[in-house]
């Protein structure tokens, strides 16, 4: 039995990236500081993945978001260590930011700030999967029929069996995806699978997320955290 | 002005099929029929479709359901007047068998008995769109990434923008429905604009939907459900 212990030595890090304006929100607070029971959205986010044990916190904000954090930080007394990055013009450019301070030969677990509810089982997993196959994408089923758009302008059925949701956190070994970003030639993708699929051909491995891992971007999703929040 | 003036004498129906058997709620009792604000799902819905005036409403329940309506319809003195008939062994054999109820030369909304939150602005939308075009299909857009999967058992990033979630009502002249359910050869539909499309052919004209119009199917959506009523 002692033969198969094994320490996880490999350093993790979680990159949180919050770089929405607020703008379907229809409110003038960037969604990531939205109170969800009195605390910013983005604050419940990195205390998940703070119960990760070693962990080390990466998080992205665009530039005009700089100064009302730190005064939220004060305000809330939070008091978990982060290294604050400022983002770039695209979601790609935060992230690209966020990378230049993950050490190599480390597993990094990217991660959208507005998706609170993310639980420890699944970040762990996710880590657990990278570190032996490269890649984790947390993924759920669709629960809706789906239609494509036909280039005509119409719409088809399609079979929502061979479709899947992609949530968030999706974890790599960090030289996989620093040398994906690095290599980019186009800045045009909804998430970081996508990168290392198209521009290093590697094959991307989904795990089963969590459909309470909602991402808060509407005034309904509001609704539905602080019902997830109060259940 | 008194030319352009129409009385739609079209006659109305909303068909609201509620089949479920409650496995994946977890629940011994049919997620039709959970309490929601001390009154069933399916009430609720059934509610939803009598504030248009002059609808007719059919609701299709399993042959092992109808005993239990019967007694909880007494229960909340509910009074609606609506035909209720026996499901099928699929989703398919009850939208066929609430059909058998509908006139010709009406429009009929198909709607899931799980979906409590339709608002009235879009079955009335759904009426005068399949009015004008012969079917309305409810549909949001995604907001999540979503990937394909490939025979190979892999998955592939898919631009998300090109695919829609369907919704109900999926309204339709009565016609075209009952035309399509008549002629199919098999019964593998996940929805009743695939029917339509695949057996006559029809152009499906996609609207929007909303995305409150949630269809109950797990225990989150319950909680979801209860926030939305609460607000």
């Amino acid at each position: 039995m002692g033969n198969k212990m094994q320490l996880d030595l490999t350093k993790k890090y979680a990159l949180i990236v919050a770089g929405g304006s607020g703008k379907r929100m229809e409110s003038g607070i960037p969604k990531q500081f939205l109170p969800l029971k009195e605390k910013p959205v983005l604050m419940h986010t990195i205390e998940a993945f703070h119960k990760i044990q070693g962990i080390e916190i990466i998080v992205v904000l665009p530039a005009s978001n700089m100064e009302d954090w730190k005064k939220i930080l004060l305000q809330y007394s939070f008091s978990i260590n982060h290294i604050l990055v400022e983002g770039g013009e695209t979601r790609f450019h935060s992230v690209l930011n966020g990378l230049q301070k993950v050490e190599n030969e480390s597993i990094v677990a990217i991660h959208d700030g507005v998706r609170p509810f993310i639980s420890s089982e699944i970040i762990q997993k996710s880590f657990d999967i990278a570190s032996q196959k490269g890649n984790a994408i947390a993924a759920v089923k669709l629960k809706d029929s789906i239609r494509e758009m036909t280039i005509t302008g119409s719409s088809k059925n399609v079979n929502r069996n061979n479709y899947f949701l992609i949530q968030t956190p999706q974890t790599f070994q960090s030289s996989i995806i620093k040398d994906a970003y690095q290599k980019a030639t186009h800045y045009n993708f909804t998430d970081d699978a996508s990168v290392v699929e198209e521009i290093s051909g590697v094959k991307i491995n989904l795990f089963e997320g969590d459909y309470r891992n909602i991402k808060i971007t509407t005034p309904e999703d509001l609704i539905i955290a602080s019902a997830f929040l109060a259940s």
